[in-house]
């Protein structure tokens, strides 16, 4: 288990190792656009099936379908178990779990049988997830690696912030208990006024629970006026995250086309230079001559 | 078609092309001026004429106005395609169609006279977007065109992000549809929870679709959380394209008003450079010699 | 008219005059606190008396602060004039009219005495905007002009920007009226779902009009979407602003801070730098000995 | 009082402070842990509590809960006094009545015995407030300390702009007073005005007032534009603040691992300096002459 070696492949299962792992061949491009457009259409499929009167109209052809996508999701599922190198730290990674969640809902519903197994199903829905995998092979995943690594180092600054926000809308929310609770039974819990909080700092401000006594309503101005002005710290957290990567990347970038002048050493050229900007001696490399 | 001439226009359709192209002139301008008005009008007409009220009251005058602003645009429309050097190209572009729809569907309304022309001769306000033309004209469009290149490229990114923010909306619907929709019949469905979230963490907020089970407030109030969190990303996105256009534009603005090379003209030298980075002559008024 | 100098005025006048316009002496500082409170309470007196509860318990010592008010700001408004080298420019400047409506309601309300006259007195509450000249002469202006310079710099941004938007919640607000209107009476004309676009796409949504229809409910999760990418467009201009503000204000403290060497004529030296980082020649002007 | 030193306790007590001050020893980082849970739980049953149904169900442990979680606290409460050097100054300073008031709220409860006693006891989640103490002492407090830098720096910028949102929401609020009071029972006086004024415009949105006439609906349209135009400004100024911050914190960071003085130790020379720009002796290591 430890180390089989691709060279212990036939050339069958190399072949089909090629089409799911590779992605710059015509084979291994339509694998993964048929795999795409599958998972877009088994989750459409989870969701419509779970709208009442669609599931009574159609209810039979959506059952079809799913056994469809089951099937071939299991005949991927150990495909990819077939050629792995590590059939084990595959099955036990993160997307070998969402694979196997893929298609084993839908054994599992057939044991069950009851109204349960109905919201059970909605496990399905994160097939959804799988397409991570093939976005990741296209060119989209260098933005998206710089989203994410912009958003993984703001991580203790996120953590902070909202461990702030929390802290600030358990004593906000305390606070409306008291001055509403009395008099509004939408206040009448902690826990309640802190959901309301929570609600209203956000800006998201349902309107389900509002106050209404003359206190309650001063202390909501106040209370959105400083949501309105903290709302600016996690944006200014990714943003200076985001600026930190890019400045990394571009001076990653700039090493690597900057040429140093023979003759003084100093660099610092323009990308179409010539000549030296400070003694004037000829640069080297410089990319096309321009008339 | 494909290559009539300007000099095969006789003077009165010169001058008409003049006016209708050219935006330097108190003629052009005024026809700018008045094809603006006459814009805005028409697609206030078209909106005041939806309300009920008014169209009872100012029915007569309102179709009156949509036939004078009809035979006015049609009038334009075909004075453009009679100047126009590749009148097919322009009859297919964008905004020939834009100008097309602007005339044709009160036409088409003659022919159906039914409840459903009613709806459809709301394509007449497509009219607003014919102001982008006149616009363009204008010194604005720099800051339009600025804008609209770092829209442009940031285009990836933001691909990248609305995808991370449908997958995240589909899972929470769904969670929150195994969550609340025993309970809730606002949450019936996996599409309707799914619309609940996208209201929800974009805080928009509707308050028409709320939870009501401690479970599903539990998970809102992280969820308003995260989508708190996360409004920072296309922020940053859109702001750092900025900086990067703003970057280019200032050092381009440098290199126009810098120092030219009094042997081969070019600029664009660093502030400090000694010599020119093209053909190695010898620059005038390097601030001061370097050591 | 033209010019009236300072020294026409008699000792007392020139008092009162260095009382109102100066703002560093202890008669002029307390001027303007026991103006800021006058003009505080006023409004506050005013918001107050809209109120139906509190007119019927405390109509009478309301009339009666307003008059007090009123006497106050007329008496203050006489002395701006008598002291004011030129008084007409003073009575049609901004601070001139906002002065001059600061009294002149009350006096209009005693010829009309009817219900209209009631809602006119809300006239009263500019005398908020008088706040502003106070602030003015505190230490925050800097701050205060900073951020109108970088907002009145974004103006042409922030046009096309808002003009960008009404177009889009025009065409919004007419697709929604065809899709939702035949089914949603809250839908029933093209300007008020036009205020519903605008309500939605600015994350206020109030709930009082919300889609009913599957295909409004689609077109609406789009929209928000787009309203969520495009809410980072507004923020960059301004903060793009304030940026480049900054910059310059940096900049130009740099200048007037900066220290040349005397011997190799080089700067960019630290504050507290004794010796030229490049010659190692002495500096003159170092604030002060560092042991 | 003004200065027993550490020298003045016996073993016992040195102990017990090293455990309740230090943060990296096992018996110190046990006692922050059991403190950050303790906190937590404390917290929690406080807001369950306040839950009518769980308060009825579970009141009896609850009330043990509550008694056990007062007696660790004033246990705390006074060993903290023991081991201070200045117990008074501990007593008075911020944490010390936190502290206090971790504990002290249910004896004051025993004496009332009321209902007011009831809404008293919400004082117990200010116990939330202890747990910054705690992650005062971890790594995070250096992310947490540059976030509160940045946001006390921006004080005097978010003074003007709270001030300025002031005087926007009450001049708006005014207005909609004046157009919908008539006609809308919800607008019925200027305080309520000015607070849908403030919940609208920081894009909350309850919905609970909304305008009914077609000028209100108007003023609302252009007051959101003006509202998701401004909403900027908060995130621009944090969002400056923050980076000036990093700026600086860089530029200590870079000082501090440049390069010493062998003369006088001094560091924070500019990367290309040759002499100290304090003693002026030459610098080891400059990267290369100029010139």
């Amino acid at each position: 288990m430890a180390g089989r070696t691709i060279d212990d492949f036939g050339p069958w299962r190399k072949r089909l190792r090629h089409i799911i792992f590779d992605h710059n061949t015509p084979g291994s491009r339509g694998f993964d656009v048929v795999l795409l457009w599958l998972i877009a259409l088994a989750v459409l499929a989870t969701m419509l099936e779970s709208v009442d009167g669609i599931r009574e109209s159609y209810g039979r052809p959506l059952v079809i379908a799913e056994w469809v996508f089951t099937a071939l999701f299991m005949i991927e599922y150990f495909m990819r178990l077939t050629v792995s190198l590590r059939p084990l730290k595959y099955a036990t990674s993160f997307y070998g779990i969402i694979d196997l969640l893929a298609w084993i809902p839908a054994w599992i519903g057939l044991l069950l049988q009851s109204q349960s197994a109905h919201y059970l199903a909605v496990v399905r829905v994160l097939r959804i997830l799988r397409i991570f995998r093939i976005l990741k092979m296209m060119p989209l995943i260098a933005e998206s690696d710089k989203l994410m690594r912009a958003l993984r180092e703001s991580r203790p600054k996120i953590f902070v912030f909202v461990f702030f926000v929390v802290t600030l809308v358990v004593i906000l929310g305390s606070v409306m208990y008291v001055v509403e609770g009395p008099y509004n039974e939408n206040f009448s819990s902690i826990p309640t006024s802190v959901y309301w909080a929570i609600i209203t700092i956000t800006t998201v401000g349902f309107g389900d629970i509002t106050p209404i006594t003359i206190g309650g309503k001063l202390i909501t101005s106040v209370m959105v006026l400083i949501g309105y002005a903290i709302i600016a710290v996690p944006t200014g957290i990714v943003i200076g995250s985001m600026r930190e990567t890019l400045r990394e990347t571009r001076l990653a970038t700039k090493a690597v086309s900057g040429r140093g002048c023979p003759g003084c050493g100093r660099d610092g050229h323009r990308d179409t230079a010539r000549y030296c900007w400070h003694c004037g001696g000829e640069l080297e490399g410089t990319p096309e001559a321009e008339g």
